[in-house]
């Protein structure tokens, strides 16, 4: 089996593989050839830790296993370590042996700033100039990196909670030779995508506050109660996800879902727009948003990819289990 | 991180060391100390393939992790390789790291031969001398092996589907210096200790074919509709499991609670038997019955015993993870 130790990640992985891999696992979801299995997520009732395991099967490009890690809040204080911690678990369908273990930290953030990366490219105006940030912690960069690539914009918008961290993205902004300006929420109407990458449980940005041909990409939903956007803005807009279950129950369309603003078949797969079996964005003036809940299977697909790499250079670790 | 691959399992581990890992683990379940995480199991729809995790957290132990793997059908036509493949992975408590991987084949069969030993050990009459085995397969040698520890057996009586298997306990008997009998159903009457490890759907074993104070390890059942003993049985005896909401939904006793025969809260748990809380066995004529489901906290246990026992004897491969 091959150990890829979280330490080569940053070397080896390219934010167009992780691109390439996350667009073609939603495209396999979507035509059922790749499914999640159910989430574990167990509060350990130890250093507060949450703990758990996202797997998958992925038949069109022969990937599975599973993500095992979880949050550890008081890592960072008490031993110098970021409290996400994850490791990714590749085994062979052919026979069930393990055949990979792979740091899942910096796949983690890549495969979460992929997804919405692939939603602008499906979804988005192409002539989009100017993208909004909302949220302006660690993975707000990721997302804003990857996003950056994805059309031609001339400016960097955003909005944090707390303005002190605004400078993150402003720095990123500033690599790619982009203006960055911090708004209030209304000035989010200038914004021809939106990037929502928060841990906020209440809507931040209101219906009214966005555009019409923007499209929005929510990626900080993952959990019950969890909330970035009022929910009268999937109303208005036409809403798309990695996984449908996900996205009505744990995901940013759960509130509006719950509120009977939109039902469960409102909600397209990001992998049907991928494939061309849904049209996806049909006009300048139509909102789309994107509700990114997470999946075991991009934490695979990245991992294979990485796999794959490691070993055309020869760094892979190789141990005879 | 360590590495202790299947191979070197069979020099590591002792029966001494996995019965004692998994009583532990079976008393800390009782006290609440250890928890088993929902079961994740998946017919993946390749090559006939079951695929899944069983994961836990024992803080008495502090032990976390899970096991990966399943049942590929096909293995050992295809590939020459048991049909049976896992993989035992143990994180960090207090930070959430992996810290070892271990084959978990062998471990498997281990721990759960322990788990019936254990049970004999705290629920067989002290002065049981006659052993029936129900199944003679593969797994059924390890059942053997570890139950002759616990009492002075004198005769070892065996019944099996398919009678031309009998010579793999006949062997194990042999070994033991004891003598072997092939035996109709109706000859279990003469047993002190039944072990059943087959992989039924059907009762097996009649209640009127069981003398009073026998004590029965029921092993085989892990899945609805399985079965190994007639659901009166389950009535006659005083009913004791592993993890009770398995027993009641996909071990033995799933039957006679889905016929009203017992209820929940008829069946203890063994763990309440080792610590003293409940007290197990009260009379030489009564029937003990433990229905032995199988936990993912049993594998973490034998895990970690191992991986102490391969860095003492300085095998384990340390990588830098």
């Amino acid at each position: 089996m091959l150990i890829v130790p979280e330490r080569e990640i940053a070397d080896l992985m390219t934010r167009q593989a992780a691109f390439d891999a996350v667009e073609k696992v939603f495209a396999a979801m979507a035509t059922g050839d790749a499914y999640n299995f159910p989430v574990v997520r167990e509060a350990i009732g130890h250093v507060d830790a949450l703990y758990g395991f996202k797997g998958g099967f992925d038949r069109a490009g022969m990937t599975l296993g599973l993500k095992a890690g979880g949050y550890w809040p008081q890592n960072l204080e008490r031993h110098g370590i970021i409290n996400h911690q994850s490791t990714v678990f590749l085994f062979d369908p052919d026979t069930g042996r393990v055949s990979a273990m792979v740091g899942g930290n910096l796949l983690t953030a890549l495969r979460t700033a992929a997804a919405s990366s692939v939603s602008i490219k499906h979804l988005a105006r192409d002539d989009a100039k100017v993208i909004g940030m909302i949220g302006a912690g660690h993975q707000a960069t990721f997302q804003l990196r990857a996003a950056l690539e994805q059309r031609a914009f001339e400016k960097v918008i955003g909005w944090n909670l707390h303005p002190e961290m605004l400078p993150n993205i402003e720095k990123v902004a500033g690599e790619a030779g982009l203006p960055f300006e911090a708004v209030e929420l209304d000035g989010m109407a200038q914004a021809d995508v939106i990037i929502s990458i928060t841990s906020s449980f209440d809507a931040i940005l209101k219906a009214d506050q966005v555009s019409a041909g923007c499209h929005l990409a929510c990626m900080g939903t993952d959990t019950k109660g969890k909330q970035e956007v009022e929910p009268q803005l999937l109303a208005r807009a036409s809403v798309y996800t990695d996984e449908v279950a996900q996205s009505v129950s744990i995901g940013e369309a759960q509130h509006a879902v719950a509120e009977g603003l939109i039902s469960e078949s409102d909600v397209g797969q990001i992998g049907a727009v991928i494939n061309g079996t849904d049209p996806g964005r049909s006009s300048d003036d139509q909102i789309t948003l994107f509700d990114g809940t997470g999946v075991g299977l991009q934490d695979l697909a990245v991992a294979a990819a990485v796999v794959e790499l490691a070993v055309e250079k020869g760094i892979a670790i190789e141990v005879d289990f």
